[in-house]
């Protein structure tokens, strides 16, 4: 009874928009995914309202600088901001270092801005659906726009961006070689392609080549260009069109229907898998699956078992 | 029984060492989850020999060159090698660019040198499934040491380097703010930490900063102390050394029981994923769960519907 008396107190305390609940209820659900099923399943009818912004591109891209910049626009205007800073590359010392973590802590102390930092540690059941869950939370708690800002160029981070209605892909001039450090993929799921760092040199060619490269591939369905702007967020230079090309893109998904069809398809993915992720942890659980694999793990080691037989043989008893 | 017979030739190939046997049967591993089970299980009796090398890094780092220096100098001394090189950053496109492929054509034309470029496109049940069962059908057609490639910093990355049993980081000095582009966690999967393009400014830099933060850490079970060596895979400079650190690491995991609990371990955990997968898969085609999400999708859209309901509905009903 204890603790369901807190949760529902945690909850009332996110629909204040409570900033201590916030946090306290994002960890829950990080250190969870019994809690986290709960939790999202409780604030479900108080989500779909945010608008949600990722932000994503090499290390070193000044991602953390740029986003600092964007987010101190959009509270100007008196905005609820939510802001999850994602470091996927620190399983185990978890979340930002030096830099990164002062620019946070300033940007932490306004009134109407949310900020949260995940690793990969305490992430249970994958570093994405800890994603979702927050932006879950802070979309409950009130926030018009969620920032989700990821260090990296990998799959999860692409997966990671699949919560973005708006997509930031931030590159810089690199050293010689800034081919390759464009990805095509990459570019694929910007809305919006940022040069940041456009005062060093290389900046043009890196722009000159995105540019070639979005002309190469072939037109996005919902007719949206991909505009590319260059910026320096330590100077300042680019970020108010950033902004201003944030809202068009805002606005202009508000009204479409592919917006719809598209957070209609995101929710779809999350579900099947949050769905056989369950079924899969749930079924383990009940058989002793783990324990018996523990069991078993020496003679697989050794070529005695064939553990994929093994595999075939447990689901066999196990799904009927 | 034509498919069979297929499978059996292809296996026959692969046991022989025929490249294109490997290729196929890659494809086959990629392109459907049922293939890759079958695969594995048929194969698994003649694996466990590859001593296999992983080598990661931010975008850019340097890596297509820098393998290709080290596996030059492996398939010198008459050995069998294989290279898998990932891109995850591409789901779309799937693979490298321009000088990545170039480069990565002229290996392939040796005789004992199987390549292999992998994108998450096609990539079935996650990208690391992917590349596990790449490493074990270069193992089982006799590749003495597989040289696993990956392109970016995230967990994806990470998760991939699990099925190393020697890790390269790969950095370079960056464009002011190197801290920022040394990450932690990565650093502590490195088994030999490379600095790359060392003839450019600030290499000193990164070299010192990963040495403070190296004692920083705590010390590893395995007594190893990574070393830090500097390259410049383009002027040959450090391959040697390298190769050498590498050929020491091995050695010294051979003998050791450490390497050994790791690679039990990695099964362990290789295996309970794989089983949970296939619980969940399995389970949701029986009962026809895609299709009926399917149907519910636009009430959950709509907030009609709690889809955390659902899934608990659906998970009581199908996990007896």
């Amino acid at each position: 009874m204890k603790s369901n008396n807190s949760m529902e107190e945690l909850l009332g305390g996110v629909f204040d928009g409570k900033k201590r609940a916030v946090a306290q209820l994002i960890s829950m659900a990080e250190n969870s995914v019994e809690k986290r099923m709960e939790i999202t399943k409780s604030i479900f009818h108080r989500t779909g309202d945010a608008h949600v912004i990722g932000i994503t591109g090499p290390p070193g891209a000044g991602k953390s600088s740029l986003t600092n910049e964007i987010v101190k626009e959009f509270y100007k205007e008196g905005r609820k901001v939510g802001v999850i800073a994602v470091d996927p590359s620190s399983p185990f010392s978890g979340g930002a270092i030096l830099g990164d973590r002062i620019r946070m802590n300033e940007l932490s102390l306004h009134e109407n801005v949310y900020i949260r930092s995940m690793g990969t540690r305490g992430a249970l059941g994958g570093l994405s659906h800890a994603v979702e869950s927050a932006v879950m939370i802070m979309d409950a708690c009130g926030c018009e726009t969620v920032f989700v800002e990821t260090v990296g160029v990998g799959q999860s981070e692409v997966d990671i961006m699949k919560v973005a209605d708006t997509t930031l892909v931030v590159s810089i001039p690199g050293a010689g070689d800034d081919i390759q450090s464009i990805k095509a993929g990459i570019l694929e799921i910007g809305d919006i392609l940022i040069v940041n760092k456009a005062d060093c040199k290389g900046a043009d060619l890196v722009r000159n080549t995105m540019k070639a490269m979005l002309q190469m591939g072939k037109p996005r369905d919902d007719g949206w260009i991909p505009p590319i702007i260059m910026t320096s967020a330590h100077r300042g230079d680019g970020i108010e069109e950033t902004c201003e090309t944030i809202r068009d893109h805002m606005n202009r998904g508000e009204r479409s229907e592919l917006m719809d069809d598209a957070r209609r398809k995101k929710l779809y993915e999350v579900i099947l898998s949050m769905l056989q992720q369950e079924i899969g942890r749930k079924t383990s659980d009940i058989y002793g699956l783990a324990d018996e694999l523990t069991k078993q793990i020496d003679r697989m080691h050794m070529r005695q078992i064939n553990p994929y037989e093994w595999i075939e043989e447990k689901v066999e008893q196990c799904v009927k």
